[in-house]
Protein backbone atom coordinates (compact mmCIF):
# COMPACT_ATOMS: atom_id res chain seq x y z
CA UNK A 1 0.00 0.00 0.00
CA UNK A 2 1.24 3.66 -0.39
CA UNK A 3 2.69 5.60 2.69
CA UNK A 4 0.13 8.21 4.05
CA UNK A 5 0.27 11.43 3.51
CA UNK A 6 -0.61 13.46 6.47
CA UNK A 7 -1.65 16.51 5.32
CA UNK A 8 -3.76 15.02 3.00
CA UNK A 9 -5.08 12.54 5.43
CA UNK A 10 -6.31 15.55 7.51
CA UNK A 11 -8.01 17.43 4.56
CA UNK A 12 -10.07 14.15 3.52
CA UNK A 13 -10.94 13.72 7.00
CA UNK A 14 -12.20 17.22 6.81
CA UNK A 15 -14.04 16.54 3.75
CA UNK A 16 -15.70 13.53 5.23
CA UNK A 17 -17.72 15.74 7.60
CA UNK A 18 -18.82 17.76 4.88
CA UNK A 19 -22.23 16.80 4.68
CA UNK A 20 -23.81 15.49 1.02
CA UNK A 21 -20.22 14.37 -0.35
CA UNK A 22 -20.64 10.41 -1.46
CA UNK A 23 -17.84 9.07 -0.07
CA UNK A 24 -16.13 7.56 -3.27
CA UNK A 25 -16.13 11.33 -4.45
CA UNK A 26 -14.20 12.81 -1.58
CA UNK A 27 -10.92 11.67 -3.14
CA UNK A 28 -12.02 13.64 -6.23
CA UNK A 29 -12.37 16.73 -4.91
CA UNK A 30 -9.56 17.10 -2.91
CA UNK A 31 -7.88 16.30 -5.96
CA UNK A 32 -9.89 19.44 -7.56
CA UNK A 33 -8.73 21.20 -4.91
CA UNK A 34 -4.85 20.38 -5.03
CA UNK A 35 -4.38 20.47 -8.84
CA UNK A 36 -6.11 24.12 -8.84
CA UNK A 37 -4.38 27.29 -8.56
CA UNK A 38 -2.84 28.48 -4.89
CA UNK A 39 -4.87 31.52 -5.43
CA UNK A 40 -8.45 29.76 -6.63
CA UNK A 41 -7.58 27.35 -3.06
CA UNK A 42 -7.08 30.91 -1.14
CA UNK A 43 -9.68 32.38 -2.53
CA UNK A 44 -12.32 30.00 -1.79
CA UNK A 45 -11.15 30.42 1.61
CA UNK A 46 -11.71 33.65 1.97
CA UNK A 47 -14.79 33.87 0.53
CA UNK A 48 -15.98 30.92 2.95
CA UNK A 49 -14.57 32.53 6.01
CA UNK A 50 -16.43 36.29 4.67
CA UNK A 51 -19.33 34.61 4.74
CA UNK A 52 -19.12 33.08 7.65
CA UNK A 53 -18.04 36.29 9.30
CA UNK A 54 -20.71 38.49 7.64
CA UNK A 55 -23.59 36.28 7.95
CA UNK A 56 -25.71 36.21 10.79
CA UNK A 57 -29.15 35.19 12.56
CA UNK A 58 -32.05 38.13 12.01
CA UNK A 59 -32.39 39.37 15.79
CA UNK A 60 -35.85 38.98 15.11
CA UNK A 61 -36.71 35.82 13.26
CA UNK A 62 -33.68 33.90 12.79
CA UNK A 63 -33.47 34.42 9.27
CA UNK A 64 -29.45 34.79 7.67
CA UNK A 65 -28.90 37.97 7.31
CA UNK A 66 -26.06 40.49 6.84
CA UNK A 67 -27.34 43.24 9.35
CA UNK A 68 -29.47 43.08 12.40
CA UNK A 69 -32.46 41.95 10.43
CA UNK A 70 -33.38 40.29 7.53
CA UNK A 71 -34.82 40.97 4.14
CA UNK A 72 -38.11 39.33 5.10
CA UNK A 73 -38.12 41.75 8.36
CA UNK A 74 -37.67 45.27 6.96
CA UNK A 75 -39.78 44.68 4.11
CA UNK A 76 -42.40 47.68 5.56
CA UNK A 77 -45.41 45.86 3.14
CA UNK A 78 -44.99 43.25 4.87
CA UNK A 79 -47.73 41.68 7.56
CA UNK A 80 -46.32 42.12 10.87
CA UNK A 81 -49.16 40.18 12.38
CA UNK A 82 -48.85 37.06 10.84
CA UNK A 83 -45.78 34.94 11.71
CA UNK A 84 -44.99 31.71 10.03
CA UNK A 85 -42.68 28.92 11.96
CA UNK A 86 -40.46 26.95 10.07
CA UNK A 87 -38.00 24.46 11.05
CA UNK A 88 -34.98 25.87 8.87
CA UNK A 89 -33.66 28.46 6.93
CA UNK A 90 -34.59 25.98 3.23
CA UNK A 91 -37.63 25.93 4.60
CA UNK A 92 -38.45 30.09 4.92
CA UNK A 93 -36.74 29.58 0.97
CA UNK A 94 -39.40 27.46 -0.50
CA UNK A 95 -42.13 29.08 1.12
CA UNK A 96 -40.90 32.41 -0.57
CA UNK A 97 -39.80 30.88 -3.48
CA UNK A 98 -43.82 29.20 -3.71
CA UNK A 99 -44.87 33.11 -3.27
CA UNK A 100 -48.34 34.28 -2.05
CA UNK A 101 -47.40 34.49 1.74
CA UNK A 102 -46.99 38.15 2.89
CA UNK A 103 -46.33 37.65 6.78
CA UNK A 104 -43.33 37.31 8.92
CA UNK A 105 -41.32 34.17 9.43
CA UNK A 106 -39.59 32.91 12.74
CA UNK A 107 -36.80 30.02 12.12
CA UNK A 108 -36.86 27.45 14.45
CA UNK A 109 -33.31 26.18 13.57
CA UNK A 110 -34.46 22.70 13.87
CA UNK A 111 -36.79 19.76 15.65
CA UNK A 112 -37.02 18.58 18.57
CA UNK A 113 -35.31 14.97 18.88
CA UNK A 114 -35.01 13.70 22.68
CA UNK A 115 -32.90 10.42 20.83
CA UNK A 116 -30.22 13.62 19.64
CA UNK A 117 -30.96 15.11 22.21
CA UNK A 118 -32.19 18.29 21.10
CA UNK A 119 -34.30 19.65 23.42
CA UNK A 120 -36.68 22.76 23.41
CA UNK A 121 -34.00 24.79 24.78
CA UNK A 122 -32.08 23.80 21.53
CA UNK A 123 -34.76 25.65 19.60
CA UNK A 124 -35.71 29.42 19.38
CA UNK A 125 -38.77 28.72 20.91
CA UNK A 126 -38.69 31.66 23.54
CA UNK A 127 -37.94 33.86 21.23
CA UNK A 128 -41.01 33.15 19.82
CA UNK A 129 -43.05 33.23 22.98
CA UNK A 130 -41.78 36.75 23.36
CA UNK A 131 -42.62 37.71 20.03
CA UNK A 132 -45.98 36.14 20.94
CA UNK A 133 -45.91 38.58 24.02
CA UNK A 134 -44.17 41.70 22.79
CA UNK A 135 -45.69 42.02 19.42
CA UNK A 136 -49.35 42.87 18.27
CA UNK A 137 -49.49 38.90 16.22
CA UNK A 138 -52.93 37.50 15.92
CA UNK A 139 -52.10 34.33 14.21
CA UNK A 140 -49.11 31.78 14.23
CA UNK A 141 -48.95 29.43 10.94
CA UNK A 142 -47.01 26.09 11.44
CA UNK A 143 -45.49 25.18 9.09
CA UNK A 144 -42.80 22.54 10.52
CA UNK A 145 -42.26 19.53 8.12
CA UNK A 146 -45.60 16.60 8.39
CA UNK A 147 -42.93 14.46 9.73
CA UNK A 148 -43.05 12.67 13.43
CA UNK A 149 -40.43 15.32 14.84
CA UNK A 150 -41.95 18.42 13.01
CA UNK A 151 -45.25 17.30 14.38
CA UNK A 152 -44.18 16.94 17.86
CA UNK A 153 -42.34 20.46 17.53
CA UNK A 154 -45.47 21.98 16.86
CA UNK A 155 -47.39 20.02 19.36
CA UNK A 156 -44.72 21.12 22.02
CA UNK A 157 -45.00 24.88 21.28
CA UNK A 158 -48.97 24.59 20.79
CA UNK A 159 -49.14 23.84 24.52
CA UNK A 160 -47.08 26.54 25.34
CA UNK A 161 -49.23 28.93 23.22
CA UNK A 162 -52.50 27.72 24.98
CA UNK A 163 -52.36 30.64 27.49
CA UNK A 164 -51.66 33.27 25.24
CA UNK A 165 -54.92 33.23 23.77
CA UNK A 166 -54.16 33.82 20.11
CA UNK A 167 -55.07 32.28 17.03
CA UNK A 168 -52.68 29.16 15.65
CA UNK A 169 -53.70 27.22 12.29
CA UNK A 170 -51.20 24.80 10.08
CA UNK A 171 -50.46 24.16 6.65
CA UNK A 172 -52.63 22.10 5.01
CA UNK A 173 -52.19 18.12 4.48
CA UNK A 174 -53.41 16.47 1.69
CA UNK A 175 -52.33 14.92 -1.97
CA UNK A 176 -49.50 17.01 -3.75
CA UNK A 177 -50.75 18.77 -7.06
CA UNK A 178 -49.34 17.07 -10.34
CA UNK A 179 -49.32 13.53 -8.47
CA UNK A 180 -51.60 10.34 -8.82
CA UNK A 181 -53.73 8.99 -5.73
CA UNK A 182 -52.55 5.59 -6.61
CA UNK A 183 -48.86 6.84 -5.76
CA UNK A 184 -49.35 8.36 -1.90
CA UNK A 185 -49.68 6.38 1.44
CA UNK A 186 -52.67 5.84 3.08
CA UNK A 187 -51.90 8.68 5.86
CA UNK A 188 -51.73 11.39 3.08
CA UNK A 189 -54.94 9.73 1.56
CA UNK A 190 -56.89 9.74 5.05
CA UNK A 191 -55.42 13.25 5.87
CA UNK A 192 -56.50 14.78 2.44
CA UNK A 193 -60.19 13.16 3.30
CA UNK A 194 -60.73 14.44 6.66
CA UNK A 195 -59.62 17.70 5.29
CA UNK A 196 -61.75 17.60 2.11
CA UNK A 197 -63.18 21.02 1.33
CA UNK A 198 -66.24 21.87 -0.49
CA UNK A 199 -66.19 22.65 -4.57
CA UNK B 1 -38.81 36.52 -3.48
CA UNK B 2 -35.61 37.18 -0.64
CA UNK B 3 -33.12 39.94 -1.06
CA UNK B 4 -29.53 38.24 -2.17
CA UNK B 5 -27.06 37.93 0.89
CA UNK B 6 -23.98 39.22 -1.15
CA UNK B 7 -21.51 37.17 1.03
CA UNK B 8 -23.78 33.79 0.35
CA UNK B 9 -24.05 34.10 -2.87
CA UNK B 10 -20.24 34.66 -3.30
CA UNK B 11 -19.95 31.38 -1.40
CA UNK B 12 -22.57 29.48 -2.94
CA UNK B 13 -20.98 30.32 -6.61
CA UNK B 14 -17.88 29.01 -5.05
CA UNK B 15 -19.42 25.46 -4.30
CA UNK B 16 -20.69 25.28 -7.55
CA UNK B 17 -17.33 24.93 -9.24
CA UNK B 18 -16.44 22.13 -6.83
CA UNK B 19 -17.48 18.95 -8.54
CA UNK B 20 -19.18 16.25 -7.36
CA UNK B 21 -21.71 18.14 -5.35
CA UNK B 22 -25.05 18.17 -6.43
CA UNK B 23 -26.54 21.58 -7.57
CA UNK B 24 -29.75 20.71 -4.92
CA UNK B 25 -27.26 19.65 -2.04
CA UNK B 26 -25.23 23.78 -2.42
CA UNK B 27 -27.49 25.53 -0.33
CA UNK B 28 -27.19 22.71 2.37
CA UNK B 29 -23.54 22.17 2.29
CA UNK B 30 -23.69 26.27 2.48
CA UNK B 31 -25.68 25.61 5.94
CA UNK B 32 -23.61 23.29 7.15
CA UNK B 33 -20.36 25.33 6.93
CA UNK B 34 -22.40 28.77 8.07
CA UNK B 35 -24.43 26.75 11.02
CA UNK B 36 -20.78 25.32 12.18
CA UNK B 37 -18.01 27.33 14.75
CA UNK B 38 -16.07 29.57 13.23
CA UNK B 39 -13.18 27.69 14.72
CA UNK B 40 -14.91 24.61 12.51
CA UNK B 41 -14.70 26.60 9.24
CA UNK B 42 -10.81 28.50 9.91
CA UNK B 43 -9.65 24.69 10.94
CA UNK B 44 -11.27 23.58 7.68
CA UNK B 45 -9.36 26.56 5.41
CA UNK B 46 -6.54 25.80 7.63
CA UNK B 47 -6.58 22.60 7.18
CA UNK B 48 -7.43 22.63 2.95
CA UNK B 49 -4.29 25.31 2.65
CA UNK B 50 -1.54 23.19 4.38
CA UNK B 51 -2.41 20.20 2.30
CA UNK B 52 -2.23 22.51 -0.73
CA UNK B 53 0.96 23.80 0.98
CA UNK B 54 2.73 20.68 1.54
CA UNK B 55 1.91 18.27 -1.00
CA UNK B 56 3.74 18.11 -4.51
CA UNK B 57 4.13 15.74 -7.13
CA UNK B 58 7.28 13.49 -6.78
CA UNK B 59 10.11 14.95 -9.49
CA UNK B 60 10.32 11.69 -10.95
CA UNK B 61 6.84 9.88 -11.33
CA UNK B 62 4.44 12.52 -10.69
CA UNK B 63 2.66 10.80 -7.51
CA UNK B 64 1.68 13.42 -4.79
CA UNK B 65 4.21 13.17 -2.25
CA UNK B 66 5.38 15.42 1.13
CA UNK B 67 8.97 15.81 -0.57
CA UNK B 68 10.82 15.10 -3.26
CA UNK B 69 9.71 11.77 -4.27
CA UNK B 70 7.09 9.59 -3.82
CA UNK B 71 6.97 6.86 -0.92
CA UNK B 72 7.03 4.46 -3.94
CA UNK B 73 9.89 5.99 -5.57
CA UNK B 74 12.08 6.29 -2.41
CA UNK B 75 11.15 2.29 -1.96
CA UNK B 76 14.44 0.19 -2.59
CA UNK B 77 12.43 -2.95 -2.84
CA UNK B 78 10.89 -1.66 -5.94
CA UNK B 79 11.95 -3.27 -9.41
CA UNK B 80 13.65 0.17 -10.72
CA UNK B 81 13.40 -1.33 -14.30
CA UNK B 82 9.74 -1.06 -14.73
CA UNK B 83 7.51 1.74 -15.10
CA UNK B 84 3.29 1.64 -15.36
CA UNK B 85 2.04 4.58 -17.34
CA UNK B 86 -1.27 5.85 -15.56
CA UNK B 87 -3.52 8.82 -16.11
CA UNK B 88 -3.87 10.09 -12.40
CA UNK B 89 -3.30 9.67 -9.05
CA UNK B 90 -6.60 7.67 -8.78
CA UNK B 91 -5.68 4.95 -10.97
CA UNK B 92 -2.19 4.41 -9.49
CA UNK B 93 -4.07 4.35 -6.26
CA UNK B 94 -6.10 1.74 -7.38
CA UNK B 95 -3.21 -0.29 -8.74
CA UNK B 96 -1.54 -0.33 -5.41
CA UNK B 97 -4.71 -1.36 -3.46
CA UNK B 98 -4.95 -4.16 -5.69
CA UNK B 99 -1.71 -4.99 -5.02
CA UNK B 100 0.90 -7.62 -7.14
CA UNK B 101 2.51 -4.60 -8.80
CA UNK B 102 6.26 -4.18 -7.57
CA UNK B 103 7.52 -2.00 -10.48
CA UNK B 104 7.74 2.42 -10.40
CA UNK B 105 4.50 4.72 -11.67
CA UNK B 106 4.45 7.84 -14.46
CA UNK B 107 1.41 9.86 -13.72
CA UNK B 108 0.77 11.35 -16.62
CA UNK B 109 -1.96 13.77 -15.23
CA UNK B 110 -4.43 12.84 -17.82
CA UNK B 111 -5.21 12.40 -21.43
CA UNK B 112 -4.94 13.29 -24.54
CA UNK B 113 -8.59 15.14 -25.39
CA UNK B 114 -8.11 17.65 -28.81
CA UNK B 115 -11.71 19.05 -28.37
CA UNK B 116 -11.02 20.40 -24.58
CA UNK B 117 -7.44 21.19 -25.83
CA UNK B 118 -5.22 19.45 -24.31
CA UNK B 119 -2.00 18.20 -25.97
CA UNK B 120 0.97 16.16 -25.66
CA UNK B 121 2.41 19.10 -24.32
CA UNK B 122 -0.28 19.44 -21.56
CA UNK B 123 0.33 16.21 -20.21
CA UNK B 124 4.00 14.63 -18.51
CA UNK B 125 5.22 12.80 -21.95
CA UNK B 126 8.59 14.23 -22.13
CA UNK B 127 9.33 13.56 -18.47
CA UNK B 128 8.67 10.30 -19.36
CA UNK B 129 10.79 10.00 -22.76
CA UNK B 130 13.47 11.53 -20.69
CA UNK B 131 13.05 8.32 -18.26
CA UNK B 132 12.95 6.19 -21.09
CA UNK B 133 16.14 7.62 -21.87
CA UNK B 134 18.64 8.39 -18.41
CA UNK B 135 17.09 5.23 -16.18
CA UNK B 136 17.92 1.79 -16.49
CA UNK B 137 14.20 1.04 -17.70
CA UNK B 138 13.44 -2.79 -19.42
CA UNK B 139 9.78 -2.44 -19.58
CA UNK B 140 6.78 0.15 -20.16
CA UNK B 141 3.05 -0.86 -19.30
CA UNK B 142 0.46 0.81 -20.32
CA UNK B 143 -2.08 1.19 -17.63
CA UNK B 144 -4.19 3.99 -19.52
CA UNK B 145 -8.53 3.89 -19.11
CA UNK B 146 -9.96 1.47 -22.21
CA UNK B 147 -11.63 4.64 -23.38
CA UNK B 148 -10.91 6.28 -27.07
CA UNK B 149 -9.17 8.85 -25.01
CA UNK B 150 -6.94 6.66 -23.05
CA UNK B 151 -6.43 4.54 -26.13
CA UNK B 152 -5.22 7.29 -28.34
CA UNK B 153 -2.76 8.53 -25.38
CA UNK B 154 -1.42 5.12 -25.35
CA UNK B 155 -0.81 5.14 -28.93
CA UNK B 156 0.38 8.41 -29.27
CA UNK B 157 3.09 8.03 -26.15
CA UNK B 158 3.99 4.31 -27.96
CA UNK B 159 4.19 6.10 -31.80
CA UNK B 160 7.41 8.20 -29.65
CA UNK B 161 8.99 5.06 -27.71
CA UNK B 162 9.49 3.26 -31.15
CA UNK B 163 12.61 4.40 -31.58
CA UNK B 164 13.43 3.83 -28.34
CA UNK B 165 13.62 -0.04 -28.45
CA UNK B 166 12.13 -0.72 -24.67
CA UNK B 167 9.90 -3.54 -24.28
CA UNK B 168 6.30 -2.43 -24.38
CA UNK B 169 3.02 -3.89 -22.65
CA UNK B 170 -0.08 -2.83 -21.89
CA UNK B 171 -3.13 -4.21 -19.38
CA UNK B 172 -5.12 -7.49 -20.91
CA UNK B 173 -8.69 -6.22 -21.68
CA UNK B 174 -11.54 -9.15 -20.96
CA UNK B 175 -14.38 -9.63 -18.62
CA UNK B 176 -14.57 -8.60 -15.15
CA UNK B 177 -14.29 -11.15 -12.44
CA UNK B 178 -17.44 -11.44 -10.98
CA UNK B 179 -19.70 -9.99 -13.74
CA UNK B 180 -21.23 -12.22 -16.37
CA UNK B 181 -21.40 -12.09 -19.91
CA UNK B 182 -24.68 -11.39 -20.62
CA UNK B 183 -24.20 -8.04 -19.01
CA UNK B 184 -21.10 -6.95 -21.51
CA UNK B 185 -20.74 -5.10 -24.26
CA UNK B 186 -19.27 -6.69 -27.52
CA UNK B 187 -16.41 -5.03 -27.75
CA UNK B 188 -15.51 -6.23 -24.64
CA UNK B 189 -16.53 -9.89 -25.49
CA UNK B 190 -14.40 -9.29 -28.52
CA UNK B 191 -11.20 -8.75 -26.97
CA UNK B 192 -11.69 -10.99 -24.43
CA UNK B 193 -11.94 -13.76 -27.37
CA UNK B 194 -9.30 -12.36 -29.16
CA UNK B 195 -6.87 -12.32 -25.76
CA UNK B 196 -8.18 -15.61 -25.25
CA UNK B 197 -5.14 -17.64 -22.99
CA UNK B 198 -4.60 -21.72 -22.86
CA UNK B 199 -5.90 -22.95 -20.13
Amino acid sequence: MLKALPSLDRFVKKLQGVPYLASKNIYRVAMHFLDADEDYVKNFCNVLLEAKKSLSHCSRCFNWTEGDFCSVCIQPNRDQSIVCVVETWHDLFALERAGGYSGLYHVLGGVLCPLEGIGPEDLRIKPLLKRVDEEQLEEIIFATNPTPEGEATASFILSKLKEKHIKVSKLASGVPIGSSLEAMDRVTIYKALLGRRPF
